[in-house]
């Protein structure tokens, strides 16, 4: 009985295979309910579950849907998988950058849901942009352009649509094994040979401490390992919003701005040479140095710009068309000092207020609003400053800069 | 939003009345869904409440429904709860011993789910025994002869209901906190002036643990006594069936043998006795021992049976109707030794298998089928003696005498 199988978690004990089928595979054919799942699944946020546990759900979540062959596209194909967080628009720019260079770039991203921002929802920003694409669309456009950036299909891995879905509206989220196989289980079912995962920390990730990123990393990189997949993986910071622009047109046009112009807010600029030098390290088997080398160089030629129109160009984007269409005001500094903190889980839930983020599931977004700050930690700032703009539609939500800023 | 409340409980912190009245208030509102009540559940059972938490819980699901005014009835009204077990009829036997010594007795109690009989289930097994009465009708029976046994209606702690079915499947009965806010909310609202619970430990007990057993007593003394209630509780043993009758009908035999005949399993008429004892101190403030006297003494004259029997003609059954309709198979024990255990469990499970007992909460039940022991734990048998009877329906299900009893 399903109830034994959860009260053998609340207990702490480990579950047969024969027990996980049950539970996992039941929930996938609806024969086992939401309530049953949920309450498992808080089981196993606290009190965890072993490796051959974690391995062997894994597969199951794999093989509940169709595993991608990617091998009819030539070079080594290295995908690059982020933990979420606020402002997080590393996708938009590395993949150029990347595909730029000729390793080809095949990346299934996700839409936003709760205070995490999704990549889907910021390229569907761009006037007329296609994510939803076959599998062979996907091989077509990988042989013709070397770059595809679409929707995951609702055929892979659909045991981890339907748990993460129960998970985001439980409580459930924050469970290290819970969170590396479902990343883990995604990676593999998407046929990249090799895989770069960057893990956050902080307030405004899944994981808030340091350690636990680092536990999560290992964990993926285990489960790689399983599937003789390399895993590599950067422990990135996210109690600050990455970057300058929360909001998904804001983000795109900011993520144009580094490619085009090669100007950015250091950290976002830092964060995509490590994450896109390490992809051609991986591809190629050279050094991350040198690697970075010939990423500063298509970023700096125009090259990654270039292939970004092409990927819009080519997935029915019109980057002509994309403007933000919202009012906006202006947050003024009432004090002066050094900024100490930009609270990222802050931002990220403001940003669900203003219409940019993900209530649940099923909420719509609105493209054109966001939060464009003017700063970045550390910076001196004087009282009458902008901090940041904030781009709203009906009306504004109330900002209480004290909230959102710590400045001393 | 109640995600964060989840979350909360699952950090292990404590929650607001305000995030308490959210949650459970949302719940019976059917405002948070079964699925995310059963995740907080989880969390509970795992991360427990405090005492603040414990109390307000118990407040918001007696105020959930109504509260009964026992007033107009003369007397100290005691009530008394166990916490279930296998082959547990002592209300049956104690409700009219107390009774028949003028203490009166306005007895709710609940049907059985998953191994743990129920009260209402035994007592309407007896032909035309009416387990459903308005509160003008108990106050009516009550005043005329003294005792009263019914169903707990639907408007009394209402959200009590809703959790307590969802605990079930979800694998969330077992916590400390829930059991307690359970029962007392109910014998709370119930109206009762004084409350005796019978605690049980063992595995066929809720609590495993007889520490875990007097954790539970406590709290729920300590609920008592934040609503000025007395409560006293007994520590039962619940490692074996209690008696030697297990399904509706033969559980009714098996009271009845013992108020007519005073012939009883000698464990069953010892907790029979404790239990009476202590609710007739209560209501009189008397000693224990002075009470053991009068209990034993309304036994011996036959006026505890036929307070049974008033009972049962009052609440419209015919106990000359009552009898067992099933086929029969002797378990012949194939070696001689002494009975080290009897295994409650799985007496509870095979008893779910015969049909006496409910998987869910909608399952039809059996009242003729269950399982008559002829034996307790210490007895010397030898092979060839019957073990048991198992009175089934349509197919005889499997018994492994190694999985029940430990003969050495």
């Amino acid at each position: 009985m399903i109830v034994d199988i959860i009260n053998k978690k609340r207990r702490g004990e480990s579950l047969t295979h024969e027990e996980l089928d049950k539970i996992f595979l039941g929930y996938l054919n609806d024969e086992v309910f939401d309530y049953q799942m949920s309450a498992f699944l808080m089981a196993v946020c606290l009190n965890g579950m072993n490796d051959d546990e974690i391995f062997y759900v894994t597969d199951l979540f794999i093989n509940s849907g169709k595993v991608l062959d990617l091998s009819d596209i030539e070079g080594v194909k290295v995908d690059k998988h982020s933990t979420g967080g606020i402002g997080d628009k590393t996708t938009l720019i590395i993949s150029p950058i990347v595909a730029a260079l000729n390793v080809p770039v095949v990346k299934f991203s996700g839409r936003g849901l709760g205070i995490t921002g999704g990549t889907i929802d910021k390229l569907s920003s761009i006037p007329g942009f296609n994510c939803n694409l076959s599998y062979d669309e996907i091989i077509k456009q990988a042989k013709e352009i070397g770059i595809v950036n679409c929707a995951v299909s609702d055929d892979l891995v659909p045991l981890d649509k339907k748990v993460y879905a129960l998970r985001d509206v439980t409580g459930t989220s924050e469970s290290i094994p819970l969170i590396a196989i479902s990343i883990m289980s995604k990676k593999i079912a998407g046929g990249a040979d090799k895989i770069l995962l960057d893990v956050k920390y902080g307030d405004g990730a899944l994981v808030k401490k340091k350690e636990e990123a680092l536990e999560l990393a290992n964990l993926m990189a285990n489960i790689g390992e399983k599937y003789k997949k390399e895993v590599r993986y950067v422990i990135s910071d996210m109690n600050a919003p990455l970057g300058y622009a929360i909001g998904n047109r804001l983000e795109v046009m900011e993520a144009l701005l580094l490619l085009r112009d090669n100007k950015a807010n250091p950290n976002l600029k830092k964060l995509c040479v490590e994450l896109a030098s390490n992809m051609v390290s991986m591809a190629w088997n050279i050094p991350v140095d040198v690697a970075s080398l010939q990423v500063e160089e298509v970023i700096e030629s125009g090259k990654a710009y270039r292939k970004f129109l092409d990927l819009v160009k080519y997935q029915k984007g019109d980057i002509e068309k994309l403007k933000v269409e919202a009012k906006q005001k202006d947050i003024i500094s009432t004090k002066s000092g050094i900024i100490k903190e930009i609270k990222a889980l802050e931002f990220g839930k403001y940003s669900i207020e203003l219409g940019s983020g993900r209530m649940d599931k099923d909420s719509d977004i609105n493209p054109n609003v966001g939060i464009y700050l003017h700063c970045k930690v550390g910076d001196n700032i004087k009282q009458g400053d902008v901090l940041c703009n904030i781009f709203y539609d009906k009306k504004f939500p109330e900002f209480d800069i004290d909230k959102f800023f710590v400045i001393k």
